[in-house]
């Protein structure tokens, strides 16, 4: 058995691509798109009253310039990144198409369409509670009853590479549409953070800079606390709207997350601030994103840190931005039940 | 003064070609998307269940085959075709691009995106009531007030062929996907009609057929019910949930849509129809569309008659169908009123 510490030194941009090499007939290359009125919002400076009540408040509002680029995994097959590795849809899908048979453990939470649509793909749902405690007894469980083997959602080293192909992709498409110019940053949702290690592996010998973002509701931001105490999280328990981020970071993914040259830093946003954020998503790019999917958008609208590095290190050229939604199962009924 | 009917002689492909070269650079060439699952969902007969309570009970449910295309006109600038010939927020943009003083009058019960899109060009918005009766003695006061020249709606030579241009992108973009393949038939909303005659007039001399969808409720349905009794409606009173969709077809755009050289067939669907197909473009395309914008994809998914049409002209091969998605000027909440 090696250490995580041991196993993160092998990921590398290699091996993404490697990942890539296979997983390419499997995906959608989705695509990179832009928004003018996304841009402006982005770029004009938040009113000194709507920092009243948060910690930015009495600071001078920062005049950060945005060009920015959503990679729309939202529209990816299964309708979220995790095509790309794992996990519930996307491990049903995997298992369909390879005639495997598939037990998938969820949290009796989750959102009804991502029960209905791992269900489609003839996989066995097994509930569990929502923390991942409740849900890894399930697992044991599973495992002692069928001698099935453990896919995990997102503490893999393949699963990581598998997710780390957005920024390869991403990357290609941005340079194919932008062709004279750097992209600045990259920031992603961080659950169990698959998604933002895969991310910053592709670009840790590049000079675009990798940054993750979280809800901050009931702790849900364990990754940043966790980098601020200097030591991992284990447990989270939260009921965050962000749903696909209600989970601790995985021990391969801290290695790599916690790794100043890889990723750095990560920031919080509000539950007020991701819905604002999934309304603009809605309302102005008319493209379906669920709360998760927003988080990195929502730091880069609301988050006055966040705004204050882009202001002073992009100057009055401004920063290229690649923001990754990172999915859209949502329903008609939550969109409701959050703005209803 | 010439009439309708010999105006309508002018409408060609030609004069809608001219017309694109005068508001190209000011008009977003919007996608042409597909979607699988929405072509499977096309695809597969309808219960006889599900026909029951309809005007197709005890028929053999028809067996279609569809590769659906979707012109994706809510992605448009102002979210909506309009911007390519008007109105209110388009209008406004056009004023303010030209910095010409603009008065909107918009029915109250519009929806507050679209008010609120139309003020922030800065247009003065009027309101009227909802009907086009209503709307009309509004504008004849403005126009008495303040000498303003009317830009009327729809019933307008080069309000057509503006809005015709969505056609000419959607053959041009059809054709660069979709290397050898005919595009057999569009289908498109029908409200006032300036976008389903100026499909028509683009589609004149090609053997693509053209087809029109209404909402049903409340006798919204003014033009089919029209081309039945072979006289046009010119009263409207409705409140259906397709709002964009509830004035009379204008005279200029009958004399079109009357003609069955040009446009074969208009079929009207139900709200509830309206809402299932709403649900199905959010949660399964991801995209953020207008009650109005999916009534032609209704028609596809749900009326037997153009169903039986697609099985029995496309057989084993079916039809490629372009569908035009005309807008995306919802909000939340609306979304929350409709599903909550």
């Amino acid at each position: 058995m090696t250490t995580p510490a041991e196993r993160a030194q092998l990921l590398t941009p290699a091996a993404v691509q490697a990942a890539y090499g296979l997983i390419q007939p499997y995906v959608h290359r989705t695509p990179l798109l832009t928004c003018k009125t996304l841009d402006s919002i982005a770029s004009t400076p938040q009113s000194s009253e709507s920092l009243v009540g948060t910690p930015f408040e009495g600071q001078t509002p920062a005049r950060p310039k945005f060009r920015l680029f959503f990679k729309c995994e939202n529209l990816q097959r299964i309708g979220a990144f995790k095509a790309r590795g794992n996990h519930a849809q996307a491990l049903a899908l995997a298992a369909s198409t390879l005639h495997i048979p598939a037990h998938i453990v969820m949290p009796s939470i989750s959102t009804s369409s991502k029960i209905a649509g791992t269900r489609s793909y003839g996989a066995e749902v097994i509930f569990s509670g929502s923390t991942s405690v409740e849900r890894e007894a399930v697992v044991a469980e599973v495992q002692a009853k069928t001698g099935a083997i453990l896919i995990p959602p997102y503490d893999d080293f393949n699963i990581i590479c598998g997710q780390g192909t957005t920024a390869l992709e991403l990357e290609a498409q941005y340079t194919e549409q932008v062709r004279s110019g750097t992209l600045d940053a990259v920031i992603t949702p961080v659950g169990g953070g698959g998604l933002n290690s895969g991310v910053a592996t592709f670009f840790s010998d590049k000079s675009t800079r990798v940054f993750g973002a979280e809800p901050a509701f009931e702790g849900a931001d364990d990754c940043r606390r966790g980098l601020q105490a200097g030591e991992r999280v284990p447990k989270v328990s939260t009921l965050t709207i962000a749903d696909g981020l209600r989970t601790p970071v995985g021990l391969l993914n801290w290695e790599v997350i916690s790794n100043k040259r890889k990723v750095e830093g990560v920031f919080a946003v509000t539950e007020e601030q991701i819905k604002a954020t999934m309304r603009l998503v809605l309302e102005r790019m008319k493209v379906v994103v669920e709360p998760s999917a927003v988080v990195g958008l929502a730091v880069c609208l609301f988050d006055e840190d966040f705004r204050k590095r882009v202001e002073q290190e992009g100057g009055e050229t401004g920063w290229d931005v690649a923001v990754v939604f990172s999915g859209g199962n949502t329903t008609v009924e939550a969109i409701a039940k959050l703005f209803g």
